[in-house]
Formats: C-alpha cells, structure tokens, sequence
C-alpha cells in the first residue's frame, strides 16, 4: 500500500454505541494515520478548532502534513456499513425477480446471468458498477458471491482493491448436480476445489495481508454442493481460518429438497454441521425458516446470520426474526442479497429491517379472550420491532461482528480503522421555498426543529446515495459525490 | 388560466392498459392542446419525426405554436401518479414515527406538528416543500388532509394552484373531545362547519371551475367526529357532489374505540353508512382489517379505498389486502399517508404494495398434509402477490378512478389531460466503468440487454425522483429537473 496522508475529520460523529443506543459527538474530533487508523478522539471540547488544536498538539502532527475534513452545520460522519450478503453478478438484475420464489428464480433469472459473466468484459461491467454504486450507497465493506468462473472472480477482487472496496470475495462452489444446471456447473468436485484455491491464491497475490481483501470459502448453498466439497471447504476453512459463507434456511421448498439430499443430517444447519462449515467464522444468509434446535446449533457454533429483508420479501421467502436471534445469542448483520433483494444500499436494508420487524409484530396473534395471555402477546409484539438504533447497529457493528471484523471497523474508537461516510441532508430555508428545489442531495429535508435523533431517523427512512457526500475506507478517500 | 403552449412530445410512451397489461408505444407522438387536453395520438409510425409530421398535419398546427419534447433513447412518457391520501403538514415529520402505532402516534407525533402549523409563516415553509417534493417524485394529482385551520387550508390551495399541482385540498373536521386533543380541535360542530363552508368558498374563489383545486370534505376519522358533522357533511356532499375522505379500519385500538362509541352501527364502515358518507366520491384511507361485510358494503355504495402500504407497516397497523378487494369490485388506489408512511413518493408506495402483498402470501398456511387443500392454499399465496404492472395501475389508473377523474388522468388517450411525467434511466457504458459516477440521475442501471418490461421493473424497484426529469399537470410543466 502506498503511503497516505493523515486525516483530520472535525464535526459531529454519530455511531452504535450498544445495540440500543447511538452516541452523537458534536464539535469532536477525529485523526487518522497514515495507515488508515484512528490514532485519536478529542470530544466534549465545544469547539472544532479547539479540537483540531488538540489533535495536532497530541499527536505532534503538523498542519502541513494533515488533510483536514470538517463536516458542516447539519452533516455527520457516520460508520460505513457492511453489506454481509451480495451476489456481485446478479447486479445487473436488480429488481428483475417477477412473481418468482427461490428455486424457480434461480433458474430463470440467476443462473443464467451469472453463467454469462464468464464473459470477462461483461463481468467487469456488472462488477464495476456493482463496487462504484455500493460504495456510493456507503458500503465500506462487502461479502461477495462472484460465480463459478475463476478469472471472473479473480477480477472481482482486482476491482475492489483498485477501487478502495473492502471485500470478501468467494468464487461460488456449485459441483452438485441436483440443482445446478449443467451448463453452470463446476465439472468435478476435484475440479471445483482446484478452482477455488486458485482465487485464494490470486488474492495472497494482490493483497497479502488481507488488508482489504480476502478470500472467502463459498459453497452456494448445500443443494449445489457434494458431500466432499462441503468438507474440503471445511478442511481449509480449518488450515487456513478463511471465512466462510452459505445460504440457510430461505425458503420451505429449499428447505424440503435438503431433507430429501441429505437424509443423514437432521435439520439445514445440521447439514453444514456435519460436514464442518458451522464455524465462529461462518455467515449465513437468510435463516427465515430455521427451527429452535436449529438456532441453538448456530449460537452454540458461533456462526453468524446475514439478515436479508429486501429479499426474503421479495421472493416470498418469510419475515425473519431478528429479536428471536438476537434472544438465542447469534450475531446478526445486514445483507442486501442483490438481486434476490433489488436494492443494492445497506441504509435500505437497514429501512426494511425495521419494517419487516413490523410485519413479524403484526403476524403474532393476540388472543380474543384478553387476560394475562393477551397482555403477553402485546408485550412481544411490541418487543420484536427493531429501533432506528437497532437497524443502524445491524448495519455497522452487527455487520463487522458477522465478518470478525469488530475490532477494526463498525465504530470510532482509538485504533480502530477509518471506514466511514460523511451524511448531509437538506436544510429547508426559512422562506417557504417555492421556487425549484436547487440542490440535489437527496428528499431527507430537515427544517431545523428536529432533534439529532430525529434527524438519524429521517436519514435512515428517506435517506439515499445522494445523502452520503464522502466515503473513506481505510483512511482513503473512495467515493465523492460532486 | 392563462393561454398555454401547445405540446407535442414524441418518443415512448408507456401506461396500464389493464390492471395487469401495460402497453409500450414506441416511435409514437401525442399532441396535447392548449388546454392541457391530449388532441391526436400517433403510434406505429416506425419513426419519430414521422409521428410529429403527421400529427403536425392532422391537426393543421403549424410548428411554430407548439412545444416540443422528444425523449431520448431509454427514456419514456409515463402517467403522472396520483397519490389519494397524503397529510401535507405531517410532511414534517416524515420518517418520525418511533416504535409507535395509531393512538399514540397521534398524540406524541402529530396532533402538536398540525396544530402549530396555524402559524402561517410555518405552514408557508411546510406546504410548499410538501407540493415541491412530491411534485418532483411525479405527483400531479395529490388528495391532502390539511388541519383544522382555515387560513392554513387556504393557504395549502393556494400554494397547489401556484405551484401546478391536481390537489383535493380538506380542511379537517375534528369536533369532537374523545381523542381530539383540547389544545387542538374545532370548537364546536357549528363553527367547524362553518369553518369548512368557508375553505370551499376560498378554493370557489380560486379555481371557480375546481379545474386543478377542489375542496374535499374530510372528517378526520369516527373517532374525532360528532353525528351531527359527519351527518352535515354528508348532506354538504349530496348538495355540491364534492368529494370526502376519511380514515377506516387502520388499527384494533382504533377499531374498539370506534365500537364504544358508535354502538348504534354494526360495524366501523356502518357508522360512516350510518352517517351518509359512504358515496362514490369517498375515499376511504387503509382499510386494514375490513370484514367481508363491511367490504361489501363499500362496494356496493361504490366508495374507493386508499391503500397506504408504507404507512400501515410503520405503525404496525396491519397488512391490507389488495387483492381481496380487488375481488369484491372495490377501486383501489394508493396513498403515501405522510407521515404514517415515511415516503412521500408514490413510486415508493407502489413498490412497497408489492412487498406488502408478499407478506400477505406469506402468512397464507399451507396445510402439512398436503392434497387439495394445499394446492388450493399454494395457488391464492400465488394469487395474492401483486405485479410490477399491478402496482403501477393503482398508482396510476387506480388513483384517478378513486378520486373521480378516470376521465380525465391516469393513462394516454385522446381527450384526457396530460397529466404526466418524463423517466429517465443509466445507460451503464460499454468500457467498464471504473471512474467516478459522472450524472446524477438516480441509480437505476441499465445495461441494454433488458427488455422494456425488465426497465419499468428496474424504475419501479430501485427509481426515485432524480428519475423523474419532467412533470406536466393538464399541459403545463410544472417540474424539471436539471
């Protein structure tokens, strides 16, 4: 990595305190080294400048050698989120998905698209668009399935170093023949593990540290996978301590045809435990339909749960229940599963997360009779909705705990590293403007009575890319909108 | 009015032809006159500048007095959407909501912000940005709940005819004291139909012939109503035929306060029966937890139902089925509900009853044993689902036939208004791009491979109001963005 140069950011900042609470630093203070890290927090101090003078004067940090960043009245920085489940090639189908539901979906409009970005110049169209819009929506660090294809996930990763992303990247592993269609398939088990450690090997080229890029072990989902390939991907998740990540759970005919694959195994997540992929470093998307045994298993494993709600909406999947795994011990984060979810912005998940939460609360029943029963049932319906905090959580801290990346990233603290987003919304001018609106960054209008909690909620409700005004990973500056 | 430009506008132009068929006119041309009116269609011409010739001579218009806009190459001529029950001083509090559902909400959210909007200076700066924005997402035609305040109301009509925004424009009728609070509500029945006598009056003064304002008359919900207004109100429909809006079967709570204090009806849409306001010209907003009864008394007294999809969810008010009435003849239409719902576009309403439609499939059981029954229960979860085509007609043609203007808006034909909006979506470059996004007109990629179908998807899904380049009201722009 090139040297860079250190960083001063001066306003409000706002993060997750606890998964309950954010903490809002007005008129704070924040350096960031030259390697990207936050060397130290200057707050409470009442004034910026005062801040700025503090920093350097801790620091023994000259002027010269700082970029300074103050946010204005009104803009925060804020934690970049961490997208923990996106399939980069279905991007070019994002809100193409029909009336479909898991299975037929991926036939129609999954495998297809996916199998064409063998197409290498294809590939870097959809992949590059994919990082420049995600980075623009403030994903600072994404968990990508790319395909089966070698060199195309190869260029996946090359993307997202060039371009600043941090990234798991995981070639797909699909040497199954029962639901993969043979004209995207991997052609032997064998075949299928060479390939996948030729991208592990591509990666410890490009980035050897894995600095900002990983490499992560990718079995799609176990319908794809053979017995062999599960475990091999397990053997060098265990010599290696590579991530991992899967689907669980999504949807009941998935879920039907897994009983009928795999008799020996109890359950789903029995399945990826007998052939040793339920790790502590183990994501898996979606978990609608998992049972108790089933989340106890998870929790116990200390495997994590990409929560993906635009999805599991859109393709009739089910509502899953955040709070109930909060309950059972699982960290959860945020996934936006383009395209089975057509959004590729995490402040949108984060959005449905909380509305989806409302549809589990409307689904619980409350007895007719009234009584203790009732009262219950209103307790927990009112429990299971999640927060503006909570979602927020979810879309940083949650999401860095999913990928063991909780000490680096999701908050400001000394030594953690700088990967955040400035937001801006909209002031309203006092006039009662009735003349064509002159900016464009985004509808969120704050007319200046609202609280800074009130604020957060507008952002996280109508909040867009054109919100996010500056993204940083690492300390480096990797989207500006104009 | 002022004479206006004739307007010629060529390109594509897409709207619902059915409920479930959009139709694509390409290479078309429509000529709108200079009362707004569409005179001529061309279509099938194979070429543009063809469709302008012969329109040019069929209508002996010279090229001189008329306007032209041509949509590039991916853009096309869509309806203008109509939003059929929006609060335009809750625009405020767009995306404040909490953890709340109706009852509270009212009282912690709502009734101070409309309350304090009887200073007109802040209803000026609310109002005017409400009408901007939701012009600027394509709302030509909006059906506003105001407050109690009459200057306010006036103001709010004012405000719409200025600025070129289709508006039903109703001062709230809030005499009673059960959840009225004291610091906000009408003094007594007298004065507050006096009261709303005097805002129709204004919108007389302004818009003689309600071309582009009309009054609506608008008893808040049963709750906030004596029998003596509601009933006067009714009476006021019967002699003007103005329309009427009011709140139904949002919330249980709701519901059972409803039941205490109307025991004389048997049902919440029978006390409005009751009461005389359930006529054609009544939209009623939500109508979550309806009885089959109740839903066939609306349809029989042929009164429209507002479906509030975003709304209902954020309150947890309950999943409205759309279907279901569709089945029992009743017109549906859709409504952003600012700021039960957070979204002030319609866009987004539509999008979100498409997800909400999921999540009724999705608490359809399927009977474990299977056979008949089963199949039965797996075709209606399939049948409930709504169509990207579906939820553009309630949008659109959906919205004009709640609010009586089915004539008139909605779709393309000759003899309605051009009531209409120009899309605009990414062409993503050839070479892979890597750069900085260069424009800034939303995020909706497309690739070029997509057929139209798969675009107005994409628009649906992922659009937002940078999408939206230009909006006409009854020939008249009345929003461009730059």
């Amino acid at each position: 990595m090139s040297p860079q140069r250190k960083l001063l950011l001066l306003g409000t900042f706002v993060h997750c305190k606890t998964q309950q609470d954010l903490e809002f630093l007005h008129d704070a203070g924040i350096a960031v080294d030259a390697h990207g890290k936050i060397a130290a927090i200057e707050r409470d101090v009442g004034d910026v400048s005062e801040a700025k003078t503090r920093l350097l004067k801790k620091l023994g940090w000259s002027e010269a050698e700082v970029d300074v960043t103050q946010a204005a009245d009104g803009q925060f920085f804020f934690p970049g989120f961490v997208d923990t489940h996106i399939h980069a090639p279905q991007y070019a189908n994002a809100g193409i998905f029909g009336k479909s539901s898991l299975l037929d979906w991926l036939e129609t409009y999954t495998f297809p698209l996916e199998s064409s970005l063998k197409d290498l110049a294809k590939a870097r169209r959809v992949y590059a668009r994919c990082i420049r819009r995600t980075l623009s929506h403030g994903t600072t660090t994404a968990t990508y399935f790319a395909t089966i294809d070698v060199a195309a996930t190869n260029l996946l990763a090359d993307l997202c170093l060039s371009m600043g992303q941090r990234a798991f990247v995981g070639r797909v592993c699909m040497d199954g023949t029962e639901v993969n269609p043979a004209y995207y398939r991997d052609a032997s088990t064998e075949e299928s593990l060479k390939a996948t450690q030729q991208t592990i090997e591509h990666v410890r080229k490009i980035d050897p540290g894995f600095d900002i890029i990983s490499p992560i072990l990718t079995p799609r989902f176990a319908p794809s996978c053979s017995r062999e390939a599960m475990s091999e991907l397990a053997q060098i998740h265990r010599e290696t301590n590579l991530p991992i990540q899967t689907h669980i759970s999504e949807n009941p005919g998935e879920i039907q045809l897994v009983a009928k694959l795999f008799p020996e195994a109890d359950s789903y997540a029995g399945v990826y435990d007998k052939y040793g992929l339920l790790t502590p470093r183990t994501v898996l998307a979606h978990a609608v339909h998992i049972s108790e045994q089933e989340a106890d298993l998870i929790a116990q494993k200390g495997s994590k749960v990409s929560h993906c709600p635009c999805s599991n909406t859109c393709l009739t999947s089910g509502p899953a229940r955040v709070r109930w795994m909060w309950d059972k011990g699982i960290d959860v984060g945020l996934g936006t599963d383009v395209s089975g979810g057509y959004s590729p912005s995490i402040l949108e998940a984060a959005r449905q997360a909380a509305l989806v939460s409302r549809h589990v609360a409307m689904g619980i029943e409350i007895p007719n009779e009234g009584g203790d029963a009732a009262v219950e049932k209103e307790k927990e319906k009112e429990r299971v909705k999640l927060t503006v905090e909570e979602v927020l959580y979810l879309a940083t801290k949650g999401g860095a705990r999913c990928v063991g990346l909780e000490d680096k990233i999701g908050g400001f603290k000394v030594g953690m590293e700088w990967d955040a987003q400035l937001v801006t919304l909209n002031a309203v001018n006092e006039d009662g403007e009735v003349r064509e609106l002159d900016d464009d960054e985004g509808f969120v209008d704050v007319f200046g009575w609202e609280t800074w909690g009130d604020r957060v909620a507008k952002w996280l409700y109508n909040g867009d890319d054109r919100n996010t005004k500056r993204v940083w990973v690492k300390g480096k500056l990797v989207h500006r909108r104009k």
